[in-house]
């Protein structure tokens, strides 16, 4: 079950960049400045459905899940959280975490599939990952 | 933190069949024949985000999502399921478990805010209300 040198879908790498890696989950930051986005993606092979996890997995994923959902709250401040496992583009599973804006562009419909993505600027892109990265650590 | 008297958000209850009430959570059946969709609502008042629930009722949330999950893949054999906590419209806390073939009319973009709700044939609803009762009362 374990993958020591696991490789996500690159079309999950293609669009993101790689903040780091929990216990189960390795975390992503869509380079999307439209919305402050999460991914997580457990590090094991062929699992598409949260119901594919082994019960210690199940348990893990849910926990990073929160963990990501409180790092969401504290970076971005936003008015909700989105949080869904779909995988109707990309199977292997993974977990979005987003945060949301009255504001935002797709307010109030959902942010998969709509319009363009719209990476950040270079600096910017760099200090919210580091910011993120900061608030995984002290959680 | 108990709701003996709860009641779901009218905008959950106006387009839903409630389906029963597993520990925590009110099952509701989406009155949409284009896509088979449940809907789990913690019995919580004041609730929105994942983070919002105490350590006990988010595990029992997670259990009920997984159930949830179980339930749709035998009720529907769907190609994936996609499970989700939005709230973008309906700040209540809820979880939408819709099974999505590659042959449904959103595919493979998401069932929210995707064109009109076509519901079911009465006699239909009712046969697929029954089912997905058994298969949680199995589960």
């Amino acid at each position: 079950m374990t993958a020591p040198d696991f490789v996500p879908d690159p079309r999950l790498s293609a669009d993101t960049v790689h903040l780091g890696d929990l216990a189960l989950s390795r975390v992503l930051l869509m380079d999307d400045a439209r919305f402050p986005w999460l991914i997580l993606v457990p590090r094991r092979e062929g699992v598409s459905e949260i119901t594919d996890l082994d019960e210690a997995d199940a348990q893990a994923l849910w926990q990073e899940i929160r963990l990501a959902t409180g790092v969401m709250r504290d970076l971005a401040k936003p008015d909700k959280i989105n949080v869904a496992a779909l995988g109707n583009v990309v199977a292997q599973l993974h977990v979005h975490v987003v945060g949301r804006f009255r504001s935002d562009p797709a307010w109030p419909g959902p942010v998969w599939g709509f319009g363009t993505r719209s990476p950040y600027p270079l600096h910017a892109r760099a200090q919210l990952a580091e910011r993120a990265g900061a608030l995984f650590a002290a959680a």
